[in-house]
C-alpha cells in the first residue's frame, strides 16, 4: 500500500474542480434555499439528515458499482424523532433506502399489501366491469390499524406544516456535492441548524479521469481495482462551508476496539462537535457518543484525555428488529443531542 | 490483465468445493421441494425468475462490497405475467429489490402513504384517547382506488391459489448455492420448467480465503482490489442439474455492438435454449431474442449463421418510466417465451 502521502489522495478543493456536478444541483440548491428560509422566518431550528450508502460507479455508463452496507434505517428513525422533537429536517438519502414513515412497511419485513383487504373478499381477478359498475371497499386489517393510523396521522401532519424536505443521492459524488451545497445554503442560520451525517460514505472514489466507458467485460481472468481516497470532507465543512453548525458524524466499524480512538482521531482532526460510534453488531442497541471537553459540557464520566466518553444503551430484546421494536435507541440518540444542540446555542449566546 | 486460463478461474466444482454455503440452505430447498411437488401434482408448468443485482463482499464482516446494477424490474414485472399465463413462480430476488405487485407502490416513486386517507381528515398526531375511543376510518384516495383494486385482487388471488414462492438472496455466493439446489429439485418436473435468469449475476467474486476479517481501513492511499471470476454455471446447469429445463439467460450491454456476437457465444459455449439480449439504455423497449435454429422453431428472420434472432419492440412513449407505464415489454417478453416453452415441450413428446 501507498503511503498516506501518495499522489492518489484529492484535497476537498482538488476534488471539486475535476469532478462534475450532478445535472441537477442547482436545481436542488433552489430548494433547499426555499426551505431554510420558510424555517429561518419563524425561527426553527434545522438538521440535515444524511442516511444511506454511497456508490462508486466503476463505469461511466454504470452497470457495477462499489457500495457501503446500509439499508438507512438510523438516519430515517432518526429523522421522525427529530420532527417530533420540533425540528425541521433535510432528508438526504440514498435513492431507495429507508424514510420516515414509510420505513415501517418494508416490502419485505411488512409489506403493506398484506394488511389490505378487500371488502366484500374477493380472492380472485377483479373485472374491468365490476371495477367501473361497483367497485369494492379497500380497508385495512383491523389489528394493524391504530399502528397505520399513527404512522399516517404523523406523515399527514409533517407534510402538511412543510417542516421535511426530502433529497436523494446514488454515488459518492452526487452526495459530496449536495454536501457542500447544503451546508453553505444551512450556514445563514448559524448555530441553529445541526449535521447529522449518518450516511456511510465511501472512503474510495474511482476520478471520472480513470472510469471506463463502457462494461468491463470479464472472460479475461481477474478484475483489478484501484480507487483513490475520498477527501475528507469534515475539515471544510467545520473551517469553511458551516462554521457554527453543530455537526455530528458517525463511526461505523466492525473491530470494537477501534471506535474510541478511532472517533477521537477524528474529532481532533476535523474540530466538529461529536462523533457517534457503533459497532455493526451492536448498532441497534449500544452507541458512543465522543466529544472533546469543555467548561458547559463536563460531565462525571469524562476521562483524563480531554474527550468526554458517554455510552446510550437500551435493553436489546426491545430493539428486536423481528417484532415491532418497543423502543429505538434513535429516540435517545436524538434526546441527548437535542439537548447538547441547546447548550451549544445558549453558549453562543453567552459569550455574547 | 492475466490471460483467460489465469489460476484465478474456479470451475463450478472447485467453487462449491471452497465456498460455504448460506445457513439456511437445507430450509430453501425443503420449502422449494414442497412448492415443487405441489405444482407438479397439478400439472403446472413452473418458472424460476431471478431478480435483482448480487453483491460481492469485501469483508468477512461486511460493510463494503461490489454491486451491480439492478433494481428488479424485469423479473418483478415479468413474475406477474407468467402467473397471468398459468405458471407458477419461484421469485428468486437480491433482498430489498422491487417485488411483483408490491413493485406498483415503490417508496420512492409512488409511495402508498400518499394515498391513503384518514376520514375524517385528520392533520395531527393522533393521541391514544382517539385512538382507542374512536378510531378514525383509513381510505383509500378516490384516483388510486381502481388501480390499487386491481394489484391487489390479483395478488390475493395468487396468494390464495399459492403459486408463487418467494426466495431472497443478497451475496454472489448466496446466488450460487441456491440457483444449484432450486435447479436440481425443478429437475423433476423435466421439459415443464423454465428459468428465466433476469438476476444481474456479478462476473466476478472474492474467494472468502482471500477477504480481511474486519472493515478495510482507509488512511493508507489507494484501495486495491483483486477479485476472481465467478465459474460460468450456464454449463453444468444444462449439462447435469438439469438437463431437460428450458433455459434463458440474458445479457445487458452498454455497448450495443457487444449484445448479439456475445449472446452468439454464450449459446455456443453453455448449450441452453434462449439469450435475450438487451442495451441499458432501450431495456424498457426493445429487447433481441437470440437462439440456435432448429426445425422447428424456424422463422422467416433466421441469418446463415445457424443462429435465430427476433426483435421485440415497443413504442417507447408507451413504457414511459414517469407515468404508469401503459404497455411494459414484459407482457411480450413472456408471450413469446411461453409460445417457445409449449414447443419445447411438444418437441419432446413428438420423438417418444
Amino acid at each position: 500500500m501507498p503511503p498516506e502521502s501518495s499522489e492518489s489522495s484529492f484535497s476537498a478543493e482538488s476534488y471539486f474542480e475535476t469532478q462534475l456536478p450532478p445535472p441537477s444541483l442547482q436545481e436542488d440548491i433552489s430548494e433547499v434555499r426555499d426551505f431554510v428560509r420558510k424555517q429561518k422566518d419563524v425561527g426553527r431550528k434545522v438538521v440535515l439528515v444524511t442516511s444511506g450508502g454511497t456508490t462508486v460507479p466503476l463505469e461511466l455508463n454504470v452497470v457495477r458499482f462499489l457500495d457501503n452496507f446500509s439499508a438507512g434505517t438510523r438516519g430515517a428513525t432518526s429523522a421522525e424523532y427529530f420532527l417530533k422533537a420540533g425540528y425541521a429536517v433535510i432528508f438526504m438519502h440514498r435513492q431507495f433506502s429507508l424514510q420516515p414513515f414509510s420505513r415501517h412497511y418494508s416490502h419485505s419485513t411488512n409489506p403493506f399489501l398484506d394488511f389490505l383487504e378487500i371488502d366484500p373478499p374477493i380472492h380472485q381477478r377483479l373485472s374491468a366491469e365490476m371495477l367501473i359498475s361497483s367497485p369494492p371497499h379497500i380497508t385495512v386489517t383491523p389489528s394493524e390499524r391504530v399502528d397505520l393510523l399513527r404512522v399516517l396521522g404523523t406523515y399527514k401532519s409533517v407534510q402538511k406544516s412543510g417542516t421535511m424536505h426530502t433529497m436523494t443521492f446514488v454515488t459518492v459524488n452526487d452526495y459530496l456535492w449536495l454536501l457542500r451545497a447544503v451546508s453553505q445554503e444551512l450556514s445563514v442560520l448559524g448555530r441553529n441548524a445541526m449535521y447529522y451525517l449518518a450516511a456511510a460514505v465511501s472512503d474510495f472514489f474511482l476520478p471520472r479521469q480513470k472510469m471506463s466507458e463502457h462494461k468491463i467485460q470479464s472472460g479475461k481472468g481477474s478484475l483489478h481495482i484501484e480507487m483513490d481516497q475520498v477527501p475528507k470532507i469534515l475539515k471544510p465543512m467545520v473551517d469553511e462551508w458551516t462554521r457554527e453548525g453543530y455537526i455530528v458524524s458517525f463511526k461505523l466499524e466492525t473491530d470494537p476496539e477501534l471506535i474510541i480512538p478511532k472517533a477521537c482521531t477524528a474529532l481532533e482532526r476535523y474540530g466538529h462537535q461529536v462523533v457517534i460510534g457503533n459497532d455493526l453488531n451492536h448498532r441497534k442497541y449500544e452507541v458512543v457518543f465522543v466529544s472533546r471537553r469543555s467548561a458547559f459540557t463536563k460531565r462525571p464520566d469524562d476521562d483524563d484525555s480531554g474527550f468526554q466518553i458517554h455510552w446510550l444503551r437500551i435493553n436489546p430484546s426491545s430493539a428486536s428488529s423481528n417484532t415491532r421494536a418497543v423502543k429505538e435507541i434513535e429516540e435517545d440518540i436524538v434526546g441527548e443531542l437535542t439537548d447538547r444542540h441547546k447548550i451549544w446555542i445558549e453558549a453562543a449566546s453567552v459569550r455574547l
